[in-house]
């Protein structure tokens, strides 16, 4: 059956972010729908996030197209230009290299929710706007995320 | 800016299947809000059926990926099984290369909107599961659609 059950899909909690920003993505959780109904070329996530929480480091992604709807609640979309409520039924797209980073909070006290699309490119490099960190995504790594500076040098803690 | 403005997306209608089933598509309409984004690598449709209308005809892709969304209203799911009743939270995939095929059709008296995530791939069969017909998508065609019998001949109509 292609229709997806949410009670059997795995709750992912937690982060691949090196602390000190994996603290910092407290609250959010997520259900890999696509995933779970067989997809292999792009995920599709529902994203919870609790009062306070955000959806990632602020970002942009080198070589995948990503596309977000919102489910529930209230999602404040932070991009370069500042602040956007989002509401159910409205949607942003957010093109692979536009260096525009992107990321939603939650600043309600009521739990938001929004589905996100994105490619599953080949490889994948992924830019943190507001700190000096970059991941990198290989096949050759096997899927491992490899977190550098934007020097490129291998991370080793804020700077 | 990256957020969606579904009023200024053109709204799709008809179809471009041959007739008779290009008529049979009469109350479906759709906003293609990922393309409106600036999106390249899938597509991302706001697919609205009016009372008694239907998605598409019963298909299944080779090579895309198809995943879908129920938004407002209740849509059946129609697959090899038989139906199922869809309703807004509720999702479903259609890995490529599953040749069970679906569509979803609005048997309420009430419009029914969906989201539907699909891969685009350079090139792609689709194949009509209650019709003899495919449809073949190639660059070299300039992106247009050439339907087919199911034995690879040119479609002259039904038989």
């Amino acid at each position: 059956m292609p229709i997806i059950d949410p009670t059997k899909v795995p709750l992912k909690t937690g982060s691949i972010y090196p602390e000190p920003y994996a603290s910092m993505m407290k609250g959010r959780s997520s259900l890999r729908l696509g995933e779970a109904g067989g997809l292999t070329q792009y995920g599709v996530n529902l994203v919870m996030l609790e009062p306070g929480a955000m959806s990632s480091l602020r970002h942009w992604h080198h070589n995948e197209d990503e596309f977000v709807w919102v489910v529930e609640g209230e999602c404040t979309l932070v991009q370069d230009e500042g602040e956007t409520v989002m509401r159910p039924g409205d949607s942003a797209a957010f093109p692979a290299g536009n260096p525009n980073g992107h990321h939603f909070l939650n600043r309600t006290d009521k739990v938001a929710k929004f589905l996100v699309v994105g490619t599953k490119a080949p490889t994948e490099t992924a830019v943190y706007s507001d700190v000096d960190m970059m991941v990198h995504m290989t096949p050759g790594l096997s899927g491992k995320a490899h977190f550098t500076h934007k020097d490129g040098s291998d991370w080793t803690g804020p700077r």
